[in-house]
Formats: structure tokens, sequence, C-alpha cells
């Protein structure tokens, strides 16, 4: 790989040089008309003859850009490189004259932003899909100060779904002899429970208890889209602990009756919105099924990281739906530092929690009218089931900052999939055991109502919040 | 692949059932009503549960049907999978009355056919690519009786014109171990100059001073793209029967100065028009200036196809601005059967054909406006140059009946492609070697127009043309 | 590999050119003493230094020796290569006077003939393996003419029976998908019913009821040792036509219930005498029980290569304790041209010929005690067991000579494998179904006996004779 | 490869277990009866049915055995598995009667030990090949208490010798993206300059003017033999610490001048005198200098584990030929602790330090009249010479332990290693830099003589000395 790409290197290279003189470019000025220039000469019929060279040159001015002249050039992005509006309104006046197919067309086409094209042909560039994704990564970042970009983002968005779509997607198993330049990555972009380093890295991949897979696309060889851990289990798992502490007992798989999925992570931020999860669970269950025939549950086990910010504001509130006084004074325990570490003040603090949660999940529904829970939201849209709430599941400091220390499985039983997807989808209905039915309060009138920010979380099993 | 591919098929195969069930389909019913509730479905939300199985159960099912049914599927896909009226109107509106990137993106949006969207999902199944390209070959035989349906052919185009990016595609060496079932494609597939089986195959891929390439995309893994026949010699060849004849005499690739690129061909009917052509010889002669840096010509070997027909009407012609009567006697002679085994009638009929040919390359234009000849433009268009006219050069039936044996030299020299590009596409210069301009008859008024009917070849080199 | 060969080989001509001036060796003159100079270095301690280079000086020059300069390399590794006779004598008086293990180890080494260190030491050439198996070949040929060669090939045998030790092959299937050099080769190592060219070939491997595997060892990456042809059936076959004609009917791999191994053929000449079809029989059934539970019976379909030739002496014998002058009659009729052609000569003939073959395999046995037919010997010593008697079975010219198309079917059960080997290895007895059983004629006098001359044959289940 | 071994596993439990019964053996009882009965049914012609599983039985009983059973095994081997010496007596007679090649060798057959064929049928099993080599880890261990074992590991060595011929080792580059569990393998084996874990191992790894190499063979397929870490610099290194410590600077590769091998390691303790590091400098040298035609000096940078001993010694020696008073004061610096950390001592030592390194290479030998330092006699053997001596090289507690901190580097010129290797191992010169030679104190008798005790270490450059 590497020696191609640097062959190449020297290859294009000459032909970078040849094609500055052509455009009379001094040498990297990297301003923005030039930047202009290279990008109309791309678009050109001379960026047919020459397409990988100029996308090689301008992704590499790019790379070497700071923030404000990024900045720049994805607001010429916007304001250069869209239709070109004498088109568009030629083609409204024939769509308007003379309707049909054709002139449809003929209108979709008018209005596709030339941008659409010069992405695709940076995309000739060696290595030009990790760079276009990274750049990418940037507009995100901008376009949170600058929202007038999300046109440029559309398009970005557009193409990556068409070129990441699941049908160009590989599974691999990411094992103890999977590549370290990988394995450093799955250590890095972890996003739900923390890798601490190679040795831990070693405990969750290396048993024959543990798996792990990955989606790869074809162009980003050795970096990963998205992967899931799992954990063969002879029981649904109640919190984190028992999965991953040092001194747990192997078993051996064909005596494993549960698959669990524990941690499912978006590699790369530039993919925001492009859904992998989904099919990656799905995939995995298959597979695990096919290789071990013992296997009867796929669960997860999963953060609730929208529950203590909700919980705190039902609270806050005057008048709650949900809770009595008596409530509040159990939940009043969690504002003591250490509660966790104390049996019988969880114990104390169990059944209002507990039914707060059902009640979060069932009942609280954010100011969108949507599962306050982006989790939850995940999980419920892929078609599965929440199966138990589990308190206290994690008492690491971030799922006691984000849940009071909750966690829950979620229950994916093929058979159920799409008829659990379509009464969350279409109806809004949350799917969910009947014991979690049980504990929700019987009906008294909503008055709260939750929100939730984006945070800058890759957890990928948020991907259906955004 | 296969296991896993079975593998799906048995998963996917109770889904499917299942997707029927819930859609109260009959077994196969392969009415259009159902096919488009399918399509419906996989473009609904249930579509993102389940989009897997509908799409592999939609593909299986066209490809049950027959050519009726094919073709009532393609109208549908035009009528009814287009974008919807009401938003493109509402969209129209937005733009009028507000102007801006914005308006334009939602115009743009509005106005994208639903069946772009139905063929990303398609893909989804398990060897969808390789279906829709085959549905799109179904599609471009349709649309020769029914023009209507290119909206639909565009949209297929569209998104073929993405997943075949360049930047997706690999390019490998096609040699004596590659795998059997990719060397009988290779036969079928050959498009220039037939392969007679497996013996005569073996002498093109096995000597040493052989080369072939391919290009694959990752999804069609045993199916190649294009390629192109390389043979390394110490000279420019004036004919293919000094390249294939058996007895020729191998030589060491480190002594060869020239290779020839002397067949070129697309292999998949359903990817008319998108180019690779241009790319794989460009990357060819990298590869081989890399391995082989004694190698200082990089040249074709190519037929004429669209010389005799011209060259025909041409002597039809009563006034010519090319033929003077000396011309047309001596051309005369080739419609004498058998001509080109008479050493002397060759040799009288050569000045007067070469400058024809010459002629025909350099002044004659098609009522387009364009070069006449379709190899022509693929490799002008590519940045080659017109270096020599071989007379004769190919006496197979099929190269005197389209070229009167006529075989012609282009010439790739990486320092000259930009320019020469320019040359040809920007101004219609055809750049030729100073031998081939000599070889034009002193300026008269151009008189013969020339035409050209696009045939079913899927040679590589005439992709230019389309 | 092969960049590395021709690298390497680049490398070496370097060192051996600096060896033969070391040596001050004229330019390849290829005579005896400078041959033996050379081997007398690779084992000095300046072939620890070199033996690469030496080595492949070595077998490189002997490869461009003719006939008689390889018989004479051979004589000289054994007249001058052997062992260093005053060592081997002062190691016997040493075990003489003290026996016990160490003086025995001493004598084993000390009669350890230098050749066995030289030849290891060719090894280290680039590509030595092969070239020793080549070596080989021609060392077996001599044999014949000059048997007391017999000491150098045996010390071949021996470290080839090291080497290409069953724990260092590799099982490979071999199919459509298999490089076509590799292919090419089974073309040509098919030893018992011949492939005609690609396309017959592509019948008896791209079908998804057909499968074939080769054992290769990983210093000979593009060369099988063995391989094994493999039909799925549902049921035993009675001839080969039904398995080999064009029009047959493929049924789905997981509807057989028997798989026939109809053509096993070994693939090296010059391993003549190490055993690999034994492991790759039941290697291969293992691995088809595997893929496909549905699979119960293990048999093979086998021609009988010494019948006719033992029946021929049986009926030329005077008294014959197996022949009634019935008998004598009905078999006449085998010498009449053409008379597998109708079906009333054959029904004729049927009785006597199968108790014939059932005596033959039952109860005749060679000069050397054995049974007579070597195929029978292979499987019977691999543990297999006599099935079923077919006549006829393969009316191909060849089969019609050596067997007067008979052929039976030996099978594979696992369970059985090894009572059936101890009663064939350690008592002479061949285990054989009922029914064969029961064609044996009363009990009369063996009168006859059979031989059997070696032939050049490589067919793998004759490997047992040799 | 797993899924394969648990099959095969799977399998051969089977037969194991009616192996088992068929020798009326109880369960595992693992006595050593029953152990020799399995291992005469593995050599007997029932071991050719079931030859796999009986072989992986004994394996597996052996891996259960503890110190005292694994004892008895070897030997067992040693006194019941040896040549039968009723044969051995008779060949002996043979030959004597009539002598001759044929008779030779019927001689080396009947001394063959039986356990030879032994060992090479239990290398049938799974992974037997691995298991072989731990084998003779314990036996290396067994023999230094029972030195009579040494005929039993003669065989395993012979058969080593054989089976790891270099003609069958596969060199592999180590780097970033090799597995982590070889990686893992590297961190433990290194036996030279400590690997501190993963931060440490990717500092020598992934920079790219570092690389790695290491040797493989087929059947150990995930465990090296041995390797060489190599580092680019731009001249021969001084001290470790140059190149190891965190911060240095990186080159590119294209700008170095020198290979540093630095560290060198065996990495089975198994294959002890089965040498392979003399193959791996030399393949490393070709292969860089292929790649990096820049590379014009190949060195090392080696310990001198032998210096201090020797030195301490020749100090404690009443009358010296070497050493003066004068020089006796300044090396009694060495005995303050701390020493090495004042730049005034360390160059008031240098030059009498110095002068004893050369002295110790260059005229002081050992008792077995050999080089005393085993790293040189590895690297002088191999036909490097001695370029230069460090001092101080390393400051880590082992180095100055072993040689006061003093490195030196060996020249690898390929022109010279012939020469030079004829010189040592010829006429026992070592050839060494002019500079080193005239450290040479002026000729006084030589008094002192050094020992050299081997100790556990798998340094490849050791391996000389054993």
């Amino acid at each position: 790989m590497n020696a191609t790409v640097s062959f190449l290197g020297d290859m294009l290279q000459t032909i970078s040089e040849r094609g500055r003189r052509l455009l009379a470019l001094g040498p990297r000025d990297a301003d923005g008309d030039d930047m202009e220039a290279l990008c109309d000469t791309l678009l050109s019929s001379r960026g047919e003859a020459s397409g990988m060279a100029l996308a090689r040159d301008i992704l590499e001015r790019w790379q070497g850009y700071d923030a404000a002249a990024r900045r720049t050039f994805m607001r010429m992005l916007l304001e250069r490189f869209g239709p070109q509006t004498k088109l568009v309104e030629k083609a409204i006046e024939a769509y308007r004259s003379m309707p049909g197919p054709k002139a449809l067309h003929d209108l979709h086409k008018a209005a596709e932003p030339r941008r659409q094209e010069l992405i695709r042909r940076l995309n000739l560039a060696p290595d030009g899909t990790a760079m276009l994704v990274r750049m990418r990564e940037t507009l995100l970042a901008l376009k949170r100060a600058e929202p007038d970009l999300e046109p440029v983002d559309s398009d970005f968005a557009h193409l990556f779904g068409s070129w990441f779509n699941r049908g160009f997607l590989m599974l691999k198993p990411i094992n103890w002899s999977t590549p370290a330049d990988i394995l450093e990555k799955i250590i890095r972009y972890e996003a739900v429970h923390h890798i601490g380093g190679w040795d831990e890295l070693r405990r969750r991949l290396a048993p024959e208890d543990r798996r792990c897979f990955a989606f790869f696309h074809p162009q980003l060889v050795d970096d990963p889209l998205v992967f899931v851990e799992v954990a063969l289990t002879r029981e649904m798992p109640a919190g984190i602990s028992e999965l991953l502490r040092e001194d747990r007992a192997t078993i051996r798989p064909a005596a494993a009756t549960t698959a669990v999925f524990y941690s499912i992570s978006n590699c790369q931020a530039g993919l925001r919105g492009i859904s992998f999860g989904n099919f990656l669970i799905k995939q995995v269950v298959e597979d695990l099924r096919r290789e071990l025939p013992g296997l009867q549950n796929f669960v997860t086990l999963s953060p609730v990281p929208g529950f203590a910010e909700w919980l705190a504001e039902e609270r806050r509130a005057e008048a709650s739906s949900l809770l009595t006084e008596a409530d509040r004074d159990r939940l009043a325990l969690l504002d003591r530092p250490g509660w966790e570490t104390q049996a019988d003040t969880v114990a104390e603090i169990r059944p209002a929690i507990t039914a707060a949660a059902a009640w979060y999940f069932l009942k609280a529904r954010g100011g969108d009218g949507r599962v306050v829970d982006p989790v939850a939201r995940f999980h419920l849209g892929n078609g599965a089931r929440l199966e138990r709430i589990n308190f206290p599941g994690d008492n690491a400091p971030g799922a006691l900052r984000q849940a009071h220390g909750l966690m829950v499985n979620y229950l994916y039983k093929l058979d159920d999939i799409e008829t659990n997807h379509e009464a969350f989808i279409g109806r809004g209905e949350v799917v969910a055991a009947a014991a979690i039915r049980r504990l929700v309060p019987a009906e008294r009138a909503t008055a709260g109502a939750a929100r939730r920010e984006a945070a800058g979380k890759t957890r990928a099993d948020e991907e259906a919040s955004s």
C-alpha cells in the first residue's frame, strides 16, 4: 500500500508542478483566488486529462491551510460552487412551460451544485476519500458557528451516503491477530468504556469469549468506520464491571447463551450522520448465530446518557406528574457524594430511580416530541426492545454524572425487529418488557418535558439523534 | 465469498418471506402493483429496518422477469419514481421569493427523483451492485426504442459515476496465474482482436514480454471493468500479426524499448459511458515505466473502425476535395476480392489510401463537427498524438471490412498529454506526427462529410464517442 | 515470488562468479572434477559462508547437463560422497569395545553418507527443493539400468520423507477460481481419466457437485503434489460415464448423500514412494463431512489395472482352480473386438467375469504373496473395504485393455478404517462386501498365480505397489 | 487456522478415544508403560492408518506430564528407542564381509535410532512441529544434569536441521501493521535491548527509519524463529542511546547511508544450535540494499558479553602480558559505583580499557583456543570485520556488568565476507580495522586465558558459541 502511494506521490509531484506552471501559479501561495482557479480547472475539460494531479494538488494545499484559510475555502464552496443560477432559471421556465420527467430531470441537473462534481473529482487523488472525510470533519465544526454552510455539508453528506453505502462495506473481525496500527485506532476511537492501554485492549480481544467486529471501506483499509465489542456470557449482564473486570472467569464460546453488545463506537467524525451501526449490529447477530448455534439472546448493555439531566429538571420542576414527595426525598440522596459506595443508600434510591427511568423511556418526550435518550432512539429505531433497567450498572465517573450509574439492556430479537421498528418509527411507541412497563407510575398528567443538547460524542448508538 | 453469500441467502430468504407476509403479497405474483408496493416500502421507514431483505426480494423478482415485465418496471421507474411535483413547485416558489444557496439546495433536493434513493437502497442487497449493472444493461437496450427513458438511465449513470469513481478502482495485473474464472471473462470480453481459446489466451498472457492489466471494483471482485493488453517490443509495430503470430520470438522485458497497447476492451455493457479506459492507460504507463526503466515509447496499435465507410462515401461523392481521378482508380482496386494478398496491388493502393487516411483524421469532420473516427476521438481526447498510419496493418475480415486493413499508432507521451488534450478538446486540433501532416493533399474545399452509426461495440477506445 | 527469485538470481549471479574465481574454475566447463570440487566446497566450512550461491551454481550446472553428465554426477554421489570408511571403521571399533547409546549414535553418524548433507545444502538454493525433486526423477530413471544407485536414491527418499512430512503439507481446494498455471498442471498430471482440455476441466471443477483437492508443499507453491477429484452424487456410481458425460444433471450439494473419489493422481515423479494419497483421502473425507453433513457414504470408483493380464494368464493355464469350461467359453467372447457395444454379449460375459474378479481380489495372490492389484493394495492398505464390482464400468480403450472395462468401488468408513487396515496389513485379509464374497466360486485349490510389472504410472492409488 | 485446528481437534478426539480402546488403555493414566506402548504402536503398521490421531494423543499426554514424567519419557527415548542392536550387529558383519556403498547404506540404516522415525511421525499431529520444538526445550534443560541424553538431543537436532533448512524459511518484515500476537512475541523474545512495552515497541517499529525482519517457518505461522532490528542512520553509531532515545530525530530512509543491526534475537529455545542468524543478516543486507540504493554501510552495534569477566581475571592475574601497573590503576576506577556518570573518570579509563578490549578480541583466546567473546565468534564467523570499539556504548545495568558498558561495531561488506570467513574459520585470524589493530599493546607473552560459561541466553549472535 505504502509503496504504491509513495510512488504515485513521486509521479504526481511532477504533474502537479507542471500543472502549476500551466496555471501560471506561484509556488503554493495558497491564497483564495488560486484555489478557486484550481477548482475551476479541475471542473473543466482540462481536469479530465490531469484530474488526479489537480485533485491531489488541491487536497494537499488544503491540508496546509490554517483555520482561517479553511473557513475561506468552505465559504468559497458555498458561494462560488453552487449551481449556475441562469441555468436553474432556464430549467424552471422549461419545466413550467412543459412539465414531465424530462423537464424535471433537467431541472434536477441544473440545480446540482457544481461542488458535488468537484468533490467527486477530488476523490481521484490518492487517498482522496480519507482526506475528504477529514475535510468534512472541519466543515462540521465550522457549521456550528456558521449554520448557513449547511448546503455544503449536505453535498458532502449526499456523496458520502452514496460512497459508504452498506453494499460497499466489509465486516471484519478485530482480534488479537489484527495489525497493531488498527488496534491502536480501536483504543483511540472507543467512545463508551475507555480502554486504558494495550493490556486492557488485550483483555477485551484475546479471550475466546470476547469478540469485536468493525466495518471497513475498501478505500480506508486500515481505518475502521464503526466497531462493536461483544461479550459471550451465560446470562444478560446487569453491570459493566462483570464484563470488564480483570479477574473474571472465561467461558467456552460453545457454552455461551447470550451475546452482549456492550460498546459500539463510530470512528470517523467526518462521517457523522451516515449510519452504519444499525447494519453492523444486525450483521454481527447473524454471523455469531451462525458460528455459535448455542446463542439464544442478543442484548446490549447500554448507557443512558440523557437521564441525569432530565431527572434534574424533573426534580427542579414544581409540579411533576411523576415524582411524589417521597420520591424527591429519596432521589435527594443522589446529591451526597459517594452514595454509590453504600449498599443501603443504593437500595433506598433504587425503587424511585428505576420508576423514574421507566417513565423517562416510556412517557417522557423532548421538545421535539421524541424519546429523550439518544441511545434509546438508536436501538429502538433499529427495532430492539427495552428489556431491563439496571441500577447501578456503571460506577465510572462519566456514567455517574450522566445517568447516576444507570444502565439498560436492549434486546435484539430478529423476528420482532420489523414490528418493533414500525411501532417506534411509525407510531412513536416504545416497545419494552412488561416488567418495565409495570414500573411506570399510574398515569398522571405529563408536566415535565426534556431537552437534550448534542455533545461531541461519536458513540454509534447516538447516531440516530442527529 | 460464496459461503457468505449463500449463508446470507438463507438468512434473507426467511426475512423476505416474512416481508411478503407483512405486505400481504402472494408468492411471487410478479405483477406491477406488487413491485410498486415493494419499491415504495423499500423507500419507506420500514425499508430502514429490512432494507437488505427487501432489496434482495426486488432484485430477485426482477431477475425472474421476462422482457415485457422488465419494460413495465422501467416505465414505472420513469413515471412513478420521479420527484414529487408538489414539492418541486413549492421549492420553486421558495427559491423565487428568496433566492440563495439554501433555496437552491432545497430545490435540488426536491427535484431529485425518488428512484435515485431507490437504486441506492437496492444496492444493499448481496451482490446488488452487479445486479444493478445488469439492470442498466437492459435499460440501455430498451432506451433505443423508447428514448424517453433517458431520465431513468441518467439516474443510473449518475450513481454509477459516483460508485465507480476511479478513486475506488483497483488496478490488477492479469496473467497466467490469474484465476481461471477471470481469464474466462477476458476471453469473452475481448472486443478488438478475438481470442480463439485458452491456448491463444496463454500466448497473450504467459510470455514475459506480454502484459495485461484490468480495473476491478471492490464489489465486483471476479469481474473486470476494463482491460488492456500490452506487448513489449523493440520498435513500434506496423501490423497486428507481428504481435500475435504464434512463432514470434520472445524478448527479455529488460531489453524492450516500447510498450504497445494493442487491445483495450470494456467489460460491462451496463457501465457504458462511465469512462475508465483513459485512467487505465495512464496508470499502466506509469506502472510499466517504474518496473521497466528501459521503456521509452508508449504507443497503441489501433483499428480505424470508421474509415471504410467514410471512404466509400467520399468515393461515391461526385466532387471530392480530396480524391483525384487517379486516386479513384487506384482505390477501385479495393473492390477486387483478395487484393490484400497481392503485394503489387497493395503497393499500388498504398499512396492513395494513406493520403486519404491522413485527410480522414486531420480534415474530415462528421455532421456534428467532430473527428469521424471513434477510436481516434478516444485517444486524441486522452492527449495522445496520431503517430503513424500503417497499411495494411490487419488482414482479419473485420478489419478489412471496416478499414481496408488500415491500422494506426497513437503515441502517449506524458509530458505532452495535457497540451495535446487541450488542443483537441479546446480547439478541435488533431495533434499528429509531421509525416502524417505532410500526407494531407494540398488544401481543397472540404466537400465530403461523414457520419457514423453507433454499433453495439464495447471496445473501450470507442467510449469517447458516446 | 517471481520478483524475489529473479532478484536473488541477480544477486547470486555475482556471488557465483566470485565463487568460481575463488575456485579458479573456468566458466561452466561442466567436467566432473569441477563438479566434485564444487560439491566438496559446499560441504566445507566455506560452504557455510556462501552456501546459497554455491548450491545454486551446482544446481544450475546440473540443469545444463546432458544425460551422460547426469549419470556421471549420480555415480559420483554414489562413489565419492558416501560415508568416510575410516570413520566408520573407528566407530565400529568403539561400539564393539563399549556398546551403548552413545556409541550407537556415533556409529550412525559416522555411517551417514556425506551426500545427505550435500543434498541438504543444495536445498539452500532458491527453488532448490523443486530442482532436487527433478534430480531424483532423473535418478529413478537411471536406477532401472544401474540398480546399484539404490543407496543414492535411498538418501534422496530419506530426506524427502522428512521434508514432505504430512505435517508440512497444505490441503487446498482446486476449483474454477484456481490460478490457470495450476489448473494447467492438473490437466497434465491427471493419470486416471484423461482430461481433454480446458472445457473438459471446467466440467470437472466448476459445477457445484464437483470438487477437487490437492496437497501442496510451502516450497512448491504452484505445483501440486497429489490431487483427488470428487463427485457428489445421490448413489454409488457403477461406471465412469455417468460421472463425466457432458449432459448429466447437476445436483445441489446439500442433496448429495455420497462423495465419490473417482480419480487420484500423484504429480511429482521425483517423489515416488513418498506417500500422500492416504492422508489426502482421509483429510478430504473429514472436510467434506464437515461442510456437507448430508454426506453418508464415501466411496471410490476405481480402475482395476492388473485384472486383464491376470485373467489372460488364468485362461491360458491348463488347470485353473477358478475357471470351468463354461466360464472359459464365455470369457472367450472378450476376444471379439467390439463386444462391449453389444448388450447381450455383455450380459453373457458378466457372471463369469464378475466371479473371476471376486476371485482376483479375494483369493489370487502374486508371487510375493500379495494381492495382485496395485490399486486394491492402496485402498485396502488405507483401511477401505471392497464394496462392489461393476461390469462394464469404463469403455475407454485403456480400461478395456487393462481390465476389460471392469471398475470397482471401495468404501471408506471412518469407524472401520483401523480394523480393516489391521486385517489387511497384519493378516493379509481382504475386507469385502458380502455380495462380493458370495461371488467367489466354491473353494478349489489355488492353481494360478499372478505377477505384475510396474509401469511408469503415477496414479496415486498405485503408490502402495512400490 | 484456529477453526481448522479446533475442527481437527474434534475429529481426532474421536479417533484418539477409539485408539485408546484398541490399545486397551485406561483414560490418560500417563504411566510409562502406556506411553511406550503408544509409541511402539505409532511406529508399527497400525501407525500408518491412525498416525495423526496417535501422534496427537502422545503429544497431548506429554503436555500433561510433570517434570518427572517428562524425564522418564526422555530416558525411555534414549534406552528403548535407539537402533535395534541385533540388526546393527548383522549390518556390521555384512559390511565387514563385503564392504561397499550398499553395505554402508544398510549399516547406516540399521544404526538409525527408532526415535528418529518416531519424531517424524509425531510431527503428523496438528501443531506437531511446535510441540516437538517445545519438547526439545525441555530436553535441553534435562541434558545439563544428564549429559548422556545427548544422543536423543542429537536426533531432535538432526531432524530440526532438516525441517528448518533455510530453504524452507520465509523472511517477513515486522512493522506496525504486523498482527499484535506476533508483536507481543517480539517484546517477549527481545534478548539484547529490553523492550519496556508497546510504546517502546512502537518507537522501534513505526518510524520510517526503523526496520525489523524475522524468519518464519510455514508450520509456525505466528511465531518467529529469529529477528533482527535495524536502524537507518547517516553514520555508524557509537552507543545504543543515540538509536533508542525517545527524542531522536527521524530521517528519511532515502537519506540514510548506513544500516545498523543493533539487536538480533533467537526466539525458540528448542531450536538452539539450528543456525538462522547468519542467513538472516545476509538476506536483510540484500533486501535493504535493493530497496534503498543509498545504503553504503551495513554494520552492527553489538554487546561484548564476555569482556568484563575476562578483564576481571586479567586484572586478578599476577603477571599479565597485557596490563601495566598504570593500566591496573586506571581500570581500578571501574570498581567505583557510578563511574560511568562522570565524564572525566570515563575519559581517564578510556585508553586503558579500549587497549584491553583490542587485546581481548585480537589476542586473547579461551581454553579451547577460540576467541573468547561469543558475539564476536558469531559475527566474525559470518565473515564480518571488527570495525570500532566504543566506550562507553551502553550504560544499562546489564551492559555495565557484562562489559563495563563497552560496545563494538562489526562491518558486513559483501565482497569481503568469504575471505574474512575463511581467515577466521580456516586460520583463526580476526579481521579488524587498522585502528583497532594499532591499539594492541606491543607484543608480550600471553599469560592470561579466559573462560566463558554458557548462560541461558538466546541472543542469536551467541549462537556460534554453542
